[in-house]
């Protein structure tokens, strides 16, 4: 029985793209030795390394004024890093609060200076994103940051704000990064932990206007300026040279699929077929989530009682499929459809969904 | 023809360990999916984790004292990291100053504080480990912080210097972590980037005292402190699971080779051999570093021109044997022989050496 994976991350990898990992894991191109074994420093890595970049900027139509750079610590450490290099003194930094991953990005904000929420759906536990157009960003803040997807309450951003030119938009797109055609140069600052679409876990890709680099101030230590990766090409020390290799052959994978118009379409379907096997259910399965704000990546929804959602997960991985249990914190039903999840695997999920309606 | 690795980092790795990750890359435990795939909650990646620190701390004997951490951003982060958490103000923070890597952690720390340097090989290239008994370290120092083994320079500590109770030494093992028996006791703080004897690059191992998490400021960020690691057991975010995998395999290889006893005799035994094969070529391999501090880890020897060098690495190469170029801010030829450097290795590069220099 072939396994689907619904996994929020770590998550599924493209079966090719673990295949030929597998392949050549102990002999990389006929060196003797895998690629974790080699120098970060050689030109087979230095060949991984800038065709990875490149592959990305082509998939993700990045502008020349954009760096493509690889730092450890997930998005995670980016909520630190990015009030840490960006924060300008007496200028506030604005958020919309969209979920945890907001929450926590603000939670270090406030370290580095004055944060000021300007859009929040807290109060309505995270079911929605507020209009975009309603969040008005001050000429003087200092950067305006978001969470594109969030993937514990399983909303999305459809559409982005508009922010004043003066302002840098930063964005956590951990969970939907290369999911969709977005307008790159809109955003001073894109970031995402690699472990939904872009590889394994263990590295977080930024994308960053390349000037923004120059506010941090002197006392930020080496390994977390920016401009350290942007000078050095990530290679200032060793890099996490395996992830960035499975983040190249992610790259080329897109690539050959057709890119991001193929992938954008593919993952609509994907989703239509799945929120509207709920939508369909009479009720019996229901989406806590505005219509208007449903997530392309993570579709959580509900079943009529608790009992009969850790039945769903129990009988559910028994029928080859991982990860449906929803977030800890958040209860319910979480399936997790990235780039690497095939339709087939939506068709297994939703035909599973109908029969066990149909029992329970 | 065997290949064999003398790379400084990212290393060889055991053969075993990565023909079982390769055996097991896309199936983990008949889970159907890799465990780069896997959930870092799930139940697979807590044995996984579980399993890694229980050998880890038999192998090096860790005290219950001590935690042990899975960090990202490998050495070069802990030297912004230990002086953000552990500096006092008003109290010096004092280095030994024995190469590249100590140079950096003390230029990171002086951000921190006051930096002490009290004991140093810099006037004459790093050549030597200063006499340790010689390292008088203060009474109200923050902290005492030494390099055990420099790449670069090919020097390593013999032994280790005493401080006073109050000050807690700590130490940067990241090139010769695990490969000999030493008293953790004696440490306030072990840390290493893994790719050497530990791992694939992308993670840093870090034993610390307990106590000493409690000092961190209150403004340093959640990801940067290191009592987030340790209350959440290195889980506060997603950890490099690939990389605490393969940190979980080395550790049962060492095991199953005997443990640190073993390794170390082993170690002594390729170390021995390759000097011998330096000092006994009347002058023709000659190595820059005195005696006392010869490093077991990384041998480094100059040949009579940089010409030669040159050719000894080119053809090297060509005989199969991968890395043995010295680090570009040193020059001449460089053998890394961690752990999982086989004997082998050794016979197949000393054996060269004589072809090399009967025919130059």
């Amino acid at each position: 029985m072939r396994i689907f994976n619904f996994n929020a991350g770590p998550a599924a990898l493209p079966k090719a793209v673990m295949e030929q990992a597998q392949k050549e894991f102990c002999d990389y191109r006929g060196s003797g030795v895998g690629i974790m074994e080699h120098s970060h420093r050689n030109k087979l890595f230095d060949e991984i390394l800038a065709n990875a970049i490149q592959n990305f900027s082509d998939i993700m139509g990045i502008p020349e004024t954009h760096s493509v750079v690889f730092i450890q610590g997930g998005a995670s450490m980016q909520f630190a890093m990015i009030p840490m290099n960006l924060a300008i003194p007496g200028k506030p930094m604005e958020f919309a609060d969209t979920g945890t991953w907001s929450s926590k990005a603000i939670k270090e904000a406030k370290l580095f200076g004055d944060v000021k929420v300007i859009a929040s759906s807290k109060e309505d536990k995270y079911t929605y994103i507020p209009e975009v157009s309603e969040m008005k960003v001050d000429e003087d803040a200092a950067y305006f940051h978001i969470t594109s997807n969030n993937t514990i309450y399983g909303t999305q951003f459809q559409s982005f704000p508009e922010c004043p030119a003066s302002v840098p938009m930063i964005a956590d797109m951990s969970s939907d990064i290369m999911s969709r055609k977005i307008d790159v140069s809109k955003f001073g600052m894109i970031y995402a932990g690699a472990q939904k679409n872009l590889g394994p876990s263990g590295v977080a890709v930024c994308i960053i206007r390349k000037d923004l680099a120059e506010r941090t101030p002197a006392n930020v230590p080496t390994m977390l300026r920016y401009s350290t990766y942007i000078d050095n090409n990530s290679l200032y020390n060793t890099p996490p040279t395996f992830g960035i290799y499975m983040f190249g052959l992610i790259t080329n994978w897109v690539k050959e699929m057709g890119g991001l118009e193929v992938l954008e379409k593919e993952n609509n379907r994907k989703a239509a077929a799945l929120y509207e096997a709920i939508d369909n259910s009479d009720g019996y399965y229901h989406s806590p989530v505005c219509p208007c704000s449903r997530s392309k990546m993570n579709v959580v929804f509900r079943l009529p009682s608790e009992e009969l959602e850790a039945k769903f997960v129990k009988e559910s991985l028994a029928a080859g499929m991982l990860g449906l249990k929803g977030h800890r914190s958040a209860g319910g039903i979480r399936a997790s459809i990235y780039n690497a999840t095939p339709f087939e695997g939506i068709e297994r999920l939703t035909e599973f969904m109908a029969e066990f309606k149909k029992n329970n």
